[in-house]
């Protein structure tokens, strides 16, 4: 079944419209937000804007910028989608209409933002200038700038690539220094910045995660094998090293790209990660991090996501194999279905209570959406070179 | 700080307006709805519709019936709150508008309500007569009628008040059947509703809940001590009893209100719960059902419900006790504050990320809400008689 383009008239309405009289901007409705979400179209630095309750592309919204790697998050009131930018661009869209609302070039080179517990900050990861950078989430005014600076070996004061940012419960912020092997926790609750510095925590910590309520934040090492968990509920403690062999190991496998950490699907008890280089799944258990499972799977997976009801995981494929989708029943622990989705996918993206999947396919230039009891197509929808995918209920997540 | 009634100009538009002309509605508004929540005002048969980003009164929805005991469930896409009302009206309300978009009196007495896995169907359970109807969420038309019937023990056929109804993954309702000692679990995945069966569970189960992931359907009894458990991945094991002593026990104490089981917690692996007529909660091990944690607090409990990162379950209770709230630590397992929102505490609300929680004082006429990190209060909203306060977040969530 296909399902493309605009199936209902579209109304027409702004809000400034409204108050100055009658007139119309395109692509305005006046509408729930819940089943909104958006699709990030890499080559052409768009946005669609869609519908998950008909299936169908609301709007497309152009001038981005550069969204190689782009990420978005929502405001508190899931009307708002902040696009993080590759470029250091910072743009804030209103989904009801289809439009830039504000948008900043805030760095030269950044890698992912989050927003605050209470809605009212917007947190940016830059390579270029390394460092933070706290926006307003209403304006994009500047509130903060917190550099990622360290001491190198020969005690000069450096600057860091920051990556793995993501909010945390008593609106803080937490992320994790590639260069200078360190984590840092930023406590926004009061007036002024308070940063808490966790140094030699590892060897170039490239990616990380934050569980679903919020407690653990888990950072990957690229220099080096094993994570480092650090718990928000006792910054007392320090980090603690978990799943040592975690990483590419002695073999120093090939590596065609490495899994990102917020790929990890925690469901109930457990973690289920991508194994690195390796055509595996893991099975780890949160409380003692020990390994209880390995499912082979179709080739080097890359995200690792729950379905919402945590009886399935769906896992997509690094670089030659991206071209499929693997469904792990996860308990009894093995691969259940293998769907082809189409060229070079990209991600992937539950709806809120999990009745059905949305999968970008990049070099297929389209949008494919199973039912995941099923696993059945039910719709598809062009799109040019889609990578991410979101859905508004993440404003309504801790660390999403 | 005061805060109450409209802080801003509202702009007035509805959908048929603008197809029509420029007419304007009052109270409609271009906005998201992910912030956005009702509080049900008993004695006048009226919802507030409220805005949790600025702590203010949006609209008042008149005309809903007998509202005591009246519950809420949400549209997928955030804009629509199904009201169920004890005297069997079912209710649409548009939160954009404020108004009733329809509403049928669907039996003569009923006690709540679900969504569908797709959003597609509302489902009621009524008392009288006994049984669950189902309803197109889009036009509150009949779908289905599903009579709760059995045989008594002089084989007549018979109809049970149906209690506990919640949603289930696979587009399914569970519920109990108060006489029939029986529980039900509709799938609607298919053409017509495909019924499966559990008799002699249990003596008269009252209520129910079901797990964050869907995968725990669970009853109490009203005639007997202990529960019932239902795998719903393994309907084939049947139900079994769990935690055998939860009860009023052989002492048969005063019990001023059976507490609600929806009121429980679920977090991380444990189920904090209140205790039957004592004043206790009570902390039990969800792999084995274990009590591992007995915690005293100011009254009979009736709602423990954890603030959504974990770290707190706050508590209120039955009459007479029922003028404070607490706020339990979950790693210490101890009270670590008690509140005074007011009198006849009825009801507590988390915002989806939990940085604050808005709480119903019915008798003294008003909604409270406290930061939840500082224990502060944020800002106070007249209401008559409150009692359920539900927020539109609850649409993206499973059994709620």
């Amino acid at each position: 079944m296909l399902s493309q383009g605009f199936r209902k008239p579209l109304v027409a309405v702004s809000l400034t419209a409204l108050l100055t009289g009658c007139q119309a901007t395109p692509n305005a409705e006046l509408r729930g937000t819940g089943d909104l979400g958006v699709v990030v179209e890499r080559a052409t630095g768009s946005l669609a804007v869609v519908d998950t309750s008909e299936h169908r592309l609301l709007a497309r919204v152009e001038g981005l910028g550069d969204l190689s790697h782009a990420s978005v998050k929502f405001s508190r009131d899931a009307r708002y989608a902040f696009v993080f930018g590759r470029d250091g661009g910072l743009s804030r869209v209103d989904l009801l209409t289809g439009t830039i609302t504000h948008r900043v070039m805030q760095s030269g080179n950044s890698i992912g933002g989050a927003i605050s517990q209470d809605g009212s900050l917007v947190a940016v990861a830059n390579y270029e200038p390394g460092g933070v950078r706290l926006f307003d989430s209403e304006t994009l005014e500047p509130v903060a700038n917190i550099p990622a600076t360290y001491r190198d070996e020969a005690g000069q004061e450096q600057r860091s690539k920051v990556v793995g940012l993501v909010d945390a419960p008593g609106n803080r912020f937490v992320y994790s220094l590639f260069e200078a092997d360190a984590i840092h926790v930023v406590n926004m609750s009061g007036k002024t910045p308070e940063v808490t510095r966790f140094t030699d925590i590892g060897e170039a910590p490239y990616d990380a995660l934050i569980g679903p309520n919020g407690r653990h934040y888990i950072a990957g090492l690229f220099g080096e094998d094993g994570l480092v968990l650090l718990d928000l509920w006792h910054l007392e403690d320090g980090v603690q090293r978990i799943l040592p062999d975690y990483g590419r190991g002695e073999a120093r496998l090939p590596v065609y790209k490495m899994p990102h950490l917020e790929g990890w699907a925690m469901a109930g008890g457990e973690a289920w990660l991508p194994a690195v280089g390796r055509h595996e799944v893991l099975v780890a258990d949160t409380d003692n991090w020990s390994l209880t499972g390995r499912i082979s799977v179709h080739g080097q997976p890359i995200f690792v996501m729950r379905r919402p009801d945590e009886r399935q995981v769906w896992v997509n494929f690094a670089h030659p194999n991206n071209d499929v989708v693997q469904v792990i029943d996860t308990e009894r622990r093995e691969v259940v279905a293998t769907l082809s989705p189409g060229e070079a996918v990209m991600h992937m993206e539950f709806t809120p209570r999990g009745e059905q999947v949305w999968i970008s396919a990049r070099d297929s230039d389209r949008v494919v959406i199973y039912d995941t009891r099923t696993l059945e197509e039910v719709a598809r929808l062009p799109s040019e070179s889609p990578s991410g995918i979101f859905f508004t209920d993440r404003a309504h997540r801790i660390g999403l």
